[in-house]
């Protein structure tokens, strides 16, 4: 039997994997890991705890047509998995999520390969646990988005909007609508910072950042008063 | 400094805590666990890591008003927590989703202690990567609910709903409603089963249960084909 195993190794901190994520990365006989314009995210976060010679990375520029990327690399995942071995493919947060690695896995190449997903933490739960919040109470319903659409439609009682780039308009639509918003940025990482306010947030364009909103507002002192300095506050 | 750590431990296996969580579990100077009539699923989790002489276990009748039991479980945490400790409270899945760990964080009489939350895997997230499907691909998303109240108004192109007891309902409701449901129990247990035909789970009432609905017809023969023998279909 030959084995593929997906591994989303979470938001930004090496010690948010799983055990079993830990198990597979330390027995694997490859590693591909994905490479964007240099960035090796999801590698820098396990690269203590694997054999540098088993990984391979991939190169995914982000943001064009990567089918023929992706059928290429699902063909060399087949071609290095020699009978009796087992591949490892990671992700950042978690493989089911606005991710490239089902892209690949789901290639008619890999037909006669097992395959296994190891959850991860996704950056949406890492946020709301960073802040000692609820992302739903019990009754409550919860939305995950990667842009903002349509806010007239909004009934859900908490959103998460992944990787914003216009936040500040963000936050003025979702007040409208009913919602008082959080920006996140870096989860889990040293640079870890968090805003309220739509100024502070509106020029930010980084790749790993959310907002998170819902329609209580937050009691910012109370949050700041549980979590000490974890996370800057802009 | 006195610390109160709350974990998510996840679904159901052991290996699906995180290593953080783990540390802490090790660590801990009291680790607090659920008690739900003589069921303790969280601490069934982490029993292998733990110190059992540090374990306190709580009486949280399930669905009953507990505002009173929470009240007096921050008040038994706050006085059992001397300076220079750390106390856990271990829940399933997450502690932020649907979850009773926050209603005792929350209370006034833990202002003084700082706090840290360790997410943990939820079971819908469990639930998908078992089956080695999208939860959300680019553009699409995603809708967590703990009951089916309003199918009309549904928008989502994913949705889990949590603790299903009428499921053969709810896959008819959702199949009105455009959706292809897929229900999911004991996900992550040795009893992990699934199936995509109502009549097989209409009788079932099973507290670690979820549906998992989507617009696109799920592909049993290729699911079953990556997976395996992991999960038992109905």
């Amino acid at each position: 039997m030959r084995k593929l195993v997906g591994i989303g190794v979470g938001p930004g901190a090496e010690d948010l994997i799983t055990l079993r994520a830990l198990r597979y990365l330390e027995r694997a006989d490859h590693i591909f890991a994905p490479n964007n314009r240099g960035k090796t995210r999801a590698y820098d976060i396990v690269k203590d705890f694997v054999d540098e010679e088993k990984v391979v990375f991939l190169d995914f520029p982000m943001g064009e047509d990567l089918r023929g990327v992706y059928e290429d690399t699902a063909r060399l995942i087949d071609e290095t998995t020699k009978e009796g071995e087992v591949s490892v493919l990671i992700t950042l947060g978690d493989g089911t999520i606005y991710t490239t690695l089902l892209e690949v896995f789901h290639r008619d190449s890999l037909n006669d390969i097992r395959m296994e997903l190891v959850p991860g933490i996704p950056a949406f739960l890492a946020g709301i646990n960073g802040i000692v919040e609820a992302l739903v109470k019990k009754g409550d319903s919860f939305l995950l988005m990667d842009s903002l659409k349509d806010e007239e439609g909004l009934t859900a009682d908490t959103v998460a909007i992944l990787k914003t780039t216009r936040s500040g308009d963000t936050f003025h639509r979702l007040k409208a609508a009913g919602y008082y918003s959080l920006y996140l940025e870096n989860i889990e990482t040293d640079h870890w910072v968090m805003t309220d306010n739509p100024e502070k947030c509106k020029d930010r364009k980084a790749y790993m950042s959310l907002i998170l909103a819902r329609r209580e507002p937050w009691n910012m002192a109370a949050i700041l008063n549980r979590i000490g300095d974890r996370i800057e506050v802009l």
